[in-house]
């Protein structure tokens, strides 16, 4: 993986501190990019900028977004960190012995929640891999810029060893995965078409599109393909529709 | 390694931020032991002490000694850690891998040196073994804490007998890709809902589903997902036959 194509994503991060403090983290493994999302508030004044030592133009250069959403809209791989070992929670290395094929050449966004609370349910459910760092059931919780530095760090040494010739050459744009936007659209329309066919219940309908996003991103579809993902799902749709309505008549 | 013979060493440590983030990570990753050396006018004042959530009593039981010496005099491997890329020096990967065989049954003491300056070189020379972290050479000095953190991790990563970290924990037949004949099952099963919904050409249907067979198979579905994917087969099914026979009597 290039790790200038890697950027972590602070989901209302609580403590001014911990922001600093990861950008010091993200420099010493050689991540740049930074995103942070509902920090309208946070307030890095120069008692805090010590935090970053070093790392200063990572932290004047975040970019904010309101949403996840929009932050990791041009991503090709979300992966969302928790610091409750999830079902089918990766560790930081296999995320790392991974990420390079997730990821195709696009963007992979590494998001952390706040620190008291974590991601909510709806923002894990939005990333297509969880991680968990595995640490002692005694004092699971991480730190905010440890958790950063930890998968940070997993990223770097596994590029560091990247035995490059033995991986297939990067695929061009037509073949590399769609970006997580994209595939947020495709997933939208199957949930509409799921509606129609009846297959997904109305009243929740977001446990079983949870286990079909998951399904969607591990399989890293290009864009070519979410062209049939999406023709299949209209198709569904109006079937649906026609059928509903037959029904409704009979 | 048995955790609990590992210990950590701050020499001289110039912040007691540091220290009390240290104690934190370190019980992150299952290490209980603190010495603080030279560290006599270190004020671990109550506005500190929240660097060290949920592991104050590892701050509190940290012993003292005057010099490196006494700290690590009965411990069977002494590792220093440095900030510079030393001849010879083992990455913490490496270290993990190797010293349950060099402590052999006794104590492993890890020694980090002050934030500002490291180990001198005398107390380097006094260690049995150096160890550097392989940080980018753009911002290659760590914080305290976060190379207390990044060792340890890597000694509890080594120690975890049930998952060897670079593979996934073995799953369960539920968690399983399914096998191929399982997924051609499930492929068949798409293949007349896409016929019934009108998504794929009677006359040639195989060229679109082989793509979508692909895509499948690279996604590795596992029986629980197989079953998800069917019984979305079956509601299109349906929705497709009744359909088309409301079209065929409009």
């Amino acid at each position: 993986m290039d790790l200038s194509r890697v950027e972590v994503v602070l989901v209302r991060p609580a403590r001014a501190a911990n922001v600093a403090a990861a950008c010091r983290a993200m420099k010493n493994m050689g991540l740049r990019r930074l995103w942070l999302v509902g920090a309208e508030a946070l307030r890095l004044d120069a008692d805090v900028r010590g935090f970053a030592y070093g790392a200063w133009e990572v932290l004047d250069q975040a970019r904010r977004a309101e949403s996840l959403a929009e932050a990791v809209a041009a991503s090709t791989l979300v992966v969302a960190t928790t610091g409750r070992p999830l079902a089918g929670a990766w560790s930081p290395r296999r995320l790392a012995a991974g990420v390079a094929a997730r990821a195709g050449g696009g963007v992979c966004s590494l998001v952390f929640g706040p620190e008291a609370t974590g991601l909510t349910g709806a923002e894990l459910d939005a990333c297509h891999l969880l991680v968990h760092v595995p640490t002692d059931p005694a004092q699971p919780s991480l730190n905010l810029a440890q958790a950063v530095l930890l998968v940070a760090y997993e990223l770097r040494l596994a590029t560091r060893s990247d035995a490059d010739a033995t991986l297939p050459p990067a695929p061009d744009v037509a073949e590399a995965p769609a970006p997580a936007g994209a595939l947020e659209e495709a997933v939208q329309e199957l949930r509409q078409a799921l509606l129609e066919i009846g297959y997904l219940d109305p009243a929740n309908p977001e446990r079983i599109l949870t286990e079909l996003r998951r399904l969607l991103a591990r399989m890293a579809p290009t864009r070519r393909e979410l062209v049939l993902l999406r023709g299949l799902a209209r198709q569904a749709s109006w079937a649906g529709r026609v059928a509903r309505g037959r029904e409704g008549k009979g």
